[in-house]
């Protein structure tokens, strides 16, 4: 991993953050309304087309690259018992990522999606936020720097995907910790906790809320403080995309934790970003209200992976298809509607 | 176009459906314990597996042919005005689906579905169903029998589609016919009508219903006396399907009222149907819950060609992958949930 920014530094770049560029949304406009559809009536798909235009500045959008990348890290609070699964799961999740295995995989297979996994210290698991902070803030700042390279390699579109035993537990933390109220109206069942594993998941996140309760006004504090590594490196890597103009997809309940951590530091830097899915977590409606984002999806998945994120991405790459591919009216030699509507 | 059954032998037809397959059920659930994943935790992808496996009789089911279905009418009740189109652009949107240009060609591009284009008599629309009925019952049955070649060469997947200038009004005098009420909260705006062709549109649905008032009993009469050569094929193309054991994929507004008849004739004929997505056509919330239907999309899609159900095909291939290419927990080493949950 390689040395990471301080804090300061990460806060520079959040200052010169480039334009969405609207030229190209105007020009995609005017492309759209000549292809052979009634105007509108190919509804989001529309809009998709429009918002990647916007976030590349391209008046015709690419989706060459699209990758899917998995950050995996380990949490020092299943100590508290907040998971029915043992943290060796998180590692041997790793290896069957490796070997094809996981549902992610096979999404990745049917779409023609990159899948990258980034193994974030998995030996070493970040500090029990119900005794301690998550992170220092070198290990924060570096972990961040290090999801920074998810936009490496020509990436253009990004899906943002999670693996890691405990970690709805942190995002419930850092949900708490944002936006206030109390810790049972941001803790679900994650991979399916029984009432007795909820209610300890529950006591873990009020306790560690309360323990790191005089530094939640920097939110930066609160991804260093209630976070994971995983989370860390999400933000990185959400930062890198907006700023590198890469268009990313949000998967879930954890991995719209570091996307609020962002726009609890500035709402513009979630403008290139889509919320995948609806996830069966149950806080996730609520964040997503708040992150101001409607879901492509709600199929009711709570996996993680970037399940959720892939799937939208086979809904874009179709979006995108239509907007390149098909044939204008005076191409197709189709007549367009009268002007006098309804004759 | 082959000489049609009778209405009566298509009645038969109706008597003897297969069952759907239980055990097949049973045996999906079972492996989906296995996988690695928690438990429910693919939500909507794990129940759409299991419709797979009953509909088509196999406890690994199998995409192998998906094909998107596009059926071609003309409609003489666009002598009312309630279309922003000429009716010659039916058959320019057939030969656009042949050159590949259309919105649907790029969506099957996208997830690997074939398209087939039944054109239905485009050149002798059906009569004006606020003069007549559309048409005589030889050739509705005739068009029904064509439909039904839908599910030929081995289709192991079926997305229905349509295109026919008219063919909103022609669907909303189908469910005013069925489901009774006012014309007006079954019309909507179809491809883009102004307020003057909306209100044109209504008044046509209005007294199509009020003519063919006598015969609405009967769902077949509904079918012949107020729909068009498209809808009559799709029914068939339907029945079809559930009799050869093809899980079919429902599009909007204008395909579910091919599934309104037979829904209305009885509902186990539409076990083996999915509604791909809502469509944005004011009134097929209310269809799809007269159906019994919960959408996989709803992205504000209102161009019909199949389009909302060609995405929908691109999760349910999504879905299948993961179910048969996931590894199980013993074959990739990962440790299940500990029985005492939480702990």
């Amino acid at each position: 991993m390689p040395t990471g920014l301080p804090f300061d530094d990460i806060r520079t770049l959040l200052s010169d953050l480039p334009p969405l560029d609207t030229g190209a949304v105007a020009a995609i406009a005017a492309r759209d309304a000549t292809l052979t559809k009634p105007p509108g009536s190919l509804g989001r798909l529309e809009s998709l087309v429009a918002w990647l235009g916007a976030v590349q500045g391209r008046e015709r959008p690419v989706i060459d690259r699209p990758v899917v990348t998995v950050f995996a890290g380990n949490h020092g609070v299943v100590a508290q018992g907040v998971s029915p699964y043992p943290a060796s799961v998180t590692q041997s999740m790793v290896a069957n990522f490796g070997a094809g295995g996981a549902a992610i995989n096979q999404i990745c297979g049917t779409f023609g999606l990159g899948l990258k996994v980034f193994e974030l210290a998995l030996e070493i698991p970040t500090a029990d936020i119900t005794v301690g902070p998550a992170l220092e803030e070198a290990a924060c700042a570096a972990t961040m720097a290090y999801g920074m390279e998810a936009v490496a390699n020509g990436t253009d579109l990004l899906c943002l995907g999670e693996m890691g035993i405990g970690n709805t537990t942190v995002a419930a933390a850092i949900y708490h910790g944002l936006y206030g109220g109390a810790a049972a109206d941001w803790v679900g069942r994650g991979t399916g906790v029984d009432d007795a594993g909820l209610a300890r998941k529950i006591d873990a996140v009020e306790r560690a809320v309360a323990l790191h309760a005089a530094h939640l006004g920097d939110p930066l504090e609160v991804l260093r403080r209630l976070g994971g590594r995983e989370i860390a490196a999400m933000v990185g890597a959400i930062l890198a995309a907006r700023i590198e103009r890469v268009p990313v997809i949000l998967d879930g309940y954890v991995v719209c934790a570091a996307a609020a951590v962002l726009h609890a530091l500035d709402a513009r830097l979630l403008d290139h970003c889509i919320a995948g899915h609806r996830s069966a977590e149950g806080a996730h409606s609520a964040v997503l209200a708040r992150l101001g984002k409607e879901p492509l999806l709600d199929l009711g998945l709570r996996l993680g992976e970037g399940t959720g994120a892939a799937l939208a991405a086979g809904i874009v790459k179709a979006a995108l298809a239509t907007f390149n591919g098909m044939s204008t009216f005076s191409e197709a030699g189709v007549a367009d509607r009268a002007d006098d509507s309804g004759r």
